[in-house]
C-alpha cells in the first residue's frame, strides 16, 4: 500500500495550508520534531482522545500534546475552569491565588518540593536547575545522560542524539562544562563522574529516558548516582517533566526511595498550558531569593513575564485536583500501558522490543543484533526508519496518531478498545 | 503619611495569602521583581485598566502584565476568541492554522520576518538568537548593552544591573563569551567591538532600553553599530520584545531605517499568553532547519512543548488584528505618553527626568548631579529608593499600580482622565 499517496488524498487542505506555513516558518514548523514527510496534517480541534484535522479526519492521538495531556484533550473540568478564568483575565503579572492553590497540591504530593518556582517552559526549568546547582556548590561541571533530553537550554545541549560524541549543534559555547555518562551503566558512569569530581556541580537525569527512547532507569543505577552525588557534595537533580504525575499522583522518585535535591516538573502539572517548575529542598532553593544578597552571592533565577500566570496555574490545579480525587485514572492507564506493551510484543513477535513504563510505551524494531534496550545507544541501533514508517502508516491508513518516531502516551480518554484497535492494526501491518 | 500602615489596613487578605505563598515559594513569588515590601497584593481578577485584589481594591494598572497588554486586561475581542478556542482544545502539539494566521500578520508588518519561529518565552527567543548568530558566523562572542535585559538566558546574563562590572549571579559559566558595551556611546562601543571583532558573532540591543531604564536608543547609535556589524560579518540583532507593536503597527526599527538580521518579539504579539518569537532573514533563519543537515552544521533551535500552541497564537492574532484595524490606538496611547511625560516633568519640577517613548514612561528622581539619562548607568545614579517609595505611595493611597521601581505602560484601556489623575496625585505627593 502506498501510504504517502493515501495520506495525500485524505489531507488536501492540510497540504495547501502546510505550503503556506512553509512560506512563513523554517521547515513549516515551530518545533523541529513536528515535521514529518510529506507534510504534517494541520489540526483544527481536539477533544478527548482525538485530534481533528482541517480535512475532517479524526485521529486517535497518542502524542497527546507532547505527552502533557493525561486526561485527554480539553477535559470537561479543566475546560470549565479555564472558561471562568478567561473571564477574570489571563495575565496579571503579579502574585495570584491560583498559584498558591497549585503549589499546595504539588508540595503535598512531592515531598522534595519544599520550595517551588514556576517558570514558562521545561527548557527554562532545567536551565535554572543547572544554574542553582552551580551556585550552591560553587562548581561548574554538570553531568547528564547520553541521550538525555532536558530541552534546548544551552546549559545542557550535549549528547542528546546518537552519535553522542558529535556536537548537537553549531553555535554552542560551553560544552566543556557538560559531561555525559552512560545510562543504566553505574560503573561506567562513576568512572566518568570521578574524573570530574572536584568540579562536579550536579548530575541531571530523567528517571525514564523520554526522547532518548522511553527507557526506565534501573533503581540501583539511580541510587548509585545519588550516593556518589551526596558523598561528592554535588547536587542530584531529577528531571520529572515527563514522569511527574504520569505514573502516580506525585513523582516517580519516591517509589525508588530516592532523595533528589532538585526536581523539575512540567507538562502534566500545567494541564497543557505553558509551564515549567523547579522545586527542591529549602536550603537549596533559598539561593534564588535575590533580596538582601549581593549579585555574586545570589543565584539569579527567573521568573519571566509568563511565570505563574493564572491560566497555566488554573489548568494545572484542576488537572491535579481531578487526578487526586480519581486515583483510579492511574490504575487504568498503567494497566492499558502494560496491555499495550504485552500485546504489541506478541503481534510483532521477536521483531520488536517495547520499552516504557505505565502509560508510556515505545516500539523499537530490532536491528544490529540488539536484544535489549537499556540506554539510548541501544535504541539508536534499532530500525528507526521502520518505526517512522509504522507510525506514518497508522496515520495514513488507520487514523491513529503517534508523532512519527516518538513514544506514545495513553490518557484517561483512551479505552481498552482503542488499545485493541492499535494492536489489531499493528498485527495487520505491512511495512 | 505612613503608607505601609495604610497599605496593610487595606490588604489584610493579601497579607494572609502572601504568608501562605511564602511557605511554598522562594520569597513568596515566582518572579523576583514581583516582590515588594511589605508584601505584594494578591490579584483576584483583571479587566480593562484595572487589577482587582483579593480585598476588593481596584487599581489602575500601569504594569499591564509586564507591559504585554496594549489593549488593556482581557479585551472583549480577544476574550471572545479565547473562549471559542478553549472549546476546541488548547494543546495540539502539532501544526495549526492559528499559527499561520498570526505569522501572516507579523510577516506583513515586520519586513525582516522572512521566516518566523515561535518559542515559549522571550528568554528562549533571545537564547536562540544568540545560538543562531554563532551558527551563522562561526564566531562565539556576543555583545550586549550595559543594562540591557534579554531575559534570564545563560547566554546573555551579564551586565544587566549596576554595577556592570560585577557578575550578575553565581553559577554562570560563559561570561567570557559575552562582552558589554555602553549604550548611546558609539565611540566607546566601537572601541570595545573592534577589540573583539575577529570573534564577534553578533550584537543584541533593545531599541528602547526596557528594564534598564526606559531609555530610547539614539538613531545614530544604532546605525553606527549596525554599520560595524555589517562590515564585520557579525549579526545585528534587535530585541523588540518590549518595543514590537508598542509604538506603531510593526516594529520600531523601520522608523530608524535599520536593517537588522534577527528580531525577537514577545509580550504584545502574544496578547498576554505565553510567547516568544524569533524572526529574521531567510538565509539566516534557514540554519535552524534541521532536516538533512549534520548535527554540527545545523543550529539546534526549538521549539518546545508549548511553542505555537493555539491559545497563544489566537490571543496574539486577535490582538494584532484589532491593532491593524484600529491604528488610532497608537495615536491615542502615544499622545497620552507624551502628555504624561510633559506633565510629570512639570509637577516634579527639576527633581525628575521622565524617560520613555510613546506609551512607555519612567520617572527618575535625579541625584548625584545627573542632568540627562542616556544609559543605564545614568539611571542607576538616580534615587531609585525614592522611585520605589513614589510607586508604593500610589499603590497604598491612590490605588494606582506601577510595579515599584519599574516603567509604566499606557494601554488602550486608559483614558486621559487616568493620566490626569496620575499627574494630580504625583503633584500632591509627600515622600
Amino acid at each position: 500500500m502506498d501510504y504517502v499517496k493515501e495520506y495525500k488524498k485524505k489531507t488536501r487542505k492540510s497540504s495547501i495550508l502546510f505550503s503556506k506555513s512553509s512560506r512563513f516558518h523554517v521547515n513549516g514548523v515551530s518545533h523541529n520534531i513536528r515535521y514529518y514527510a510529506p507534510y504534517p496534517f494541520i489540526v483544527k480541534s481536539s477533544a478527548g482522545k482525538n485530534l481533528v484535522d482541517v480535512d475532517g479526519n479524526k485521529y486517535t492521538d497518542y502524542w497527546m500534546g507532547h505527552w502533557s495531556l493525561i486526561l485527554g484533550h480539553a477535559p470537561a473540568k479543566v475546560k470549565e475552569s479555564l472558561r471562568k478564568q478567561i473571564e477574570k483575565g489571563w495575565m496579571y503579572g503579579t502574585v495570584n491565588e491560583q498559584t498558591i492553590l497549585l503549589s499546595e497540591l504539588i508540595s503535598k504530593a512531592v515531598p522534595v518540593a519544599e520550595k517551588i518556582r514556576y517558570v514558562t517552559s521545561g527548557t527554562e526549568a532545567t536551565m535554572y536547575s543547572v544554574r542553582l546547582a552551580r551556585s550552591v556548590t560553587g562548581k561548574k561541571i554538570i553531568a547528564k545522560i547520553d541521550g538525555g533530553w532536558h530541552g534546548y537550554t544551552s546549559d545542557l545541549l550535549k549528547s542528546v542524539n546518537w552519535p553522542f560524541t558529535e556536537s548537537e549543534s553549531s553555535g554552542v559555547v560551553n560544552e566543556e562544562k557538560i559531561v555525559s555518562i552512560p545510562y543504566n551503566d553505574l560503573e561506567g558512569s562513576l568512572t566518568i563522574l570521578k574524573k570530574h569530581s572536584n568540579d562536579l556541580a550536579g548530575v541531571i537525569i530523567e528517571p525514564v529516558l523520554g526522547g532518548g527512547g522511553c527507557i526506565p532507569a534501573e533503581p540501583d543505577y539511580l541510587k548509585g548516582i545519588q550516593e556518589f552525588c551526596k558523598k561528592n557534595n554535588s547536587l542530584f537533580i531529577l528531571d520529572e517533566i515527563v514522569t511527574g504525575f504520569r505514573f502516580r499522583y506525585g513523582c516517580l522518585y519516591p517509589t525508588m526511595r530516592l532523595d533528589p535535591d532538585i526536581v523539575t516538573l512540567g507538562k502534566i502539572v500545567g494541564g497543557g498550558m505553558a509551564i515549567g517548575v523547579m522545586c527542591g529542598k529549602k536550603e537549596i532553593m533559598e539561593l534564588a531569593d535575590t533580596t538582601g544578597k549581593k549579585k555574586s552571592e545570589r543565584s539569579y533565577v527567573g521568573g519571566g513575564t509568563f511565570s505563574a500566570n493564572p491560566i497555566s496555574m488554573t489548568s494545572g490545579f484542576v488537572t491535579l485536583d481531578v487526578l487526586k480525587n480519581r486515583r483510579s485514572v492511574y490504575a487504568k492507564i498503567n494497566d492499558l500501558g502494560d496491555y499495550a506493551r504485552k500485546e504489541l510484543s506478541r503481534v510483532f513477535g521477536g521483531d520488536v522490543i517495547i520499552t516504557g513504563k505505565g502509560s508510556l510505551f515505545m516500539t523499537h524494531f530490532v536491528k544490529n543484533g540488539i536484544s535489549q534496550i537499556r540506554n539510548s545507544a541501544d535504541a539508536a541501533q534499532c530500525d528507526t526508519e521502520k518505526l517512522q514508517k509504522y507510525h506514518f502508516s497508522m496515520i495514513s491508513k488507520n487514523k491513529i496518531f503517534f508523532l512519527p518516531g516518538k513514544l506514545g502516551a495513553i490518557s484517561n480518554a483512551h479505552s481498552k478498545e482503542d488499545i485493541k484497535e492499535l494492536i489489531s492494526v499493528s498485527d495487520k501491518l505491512e511495512l
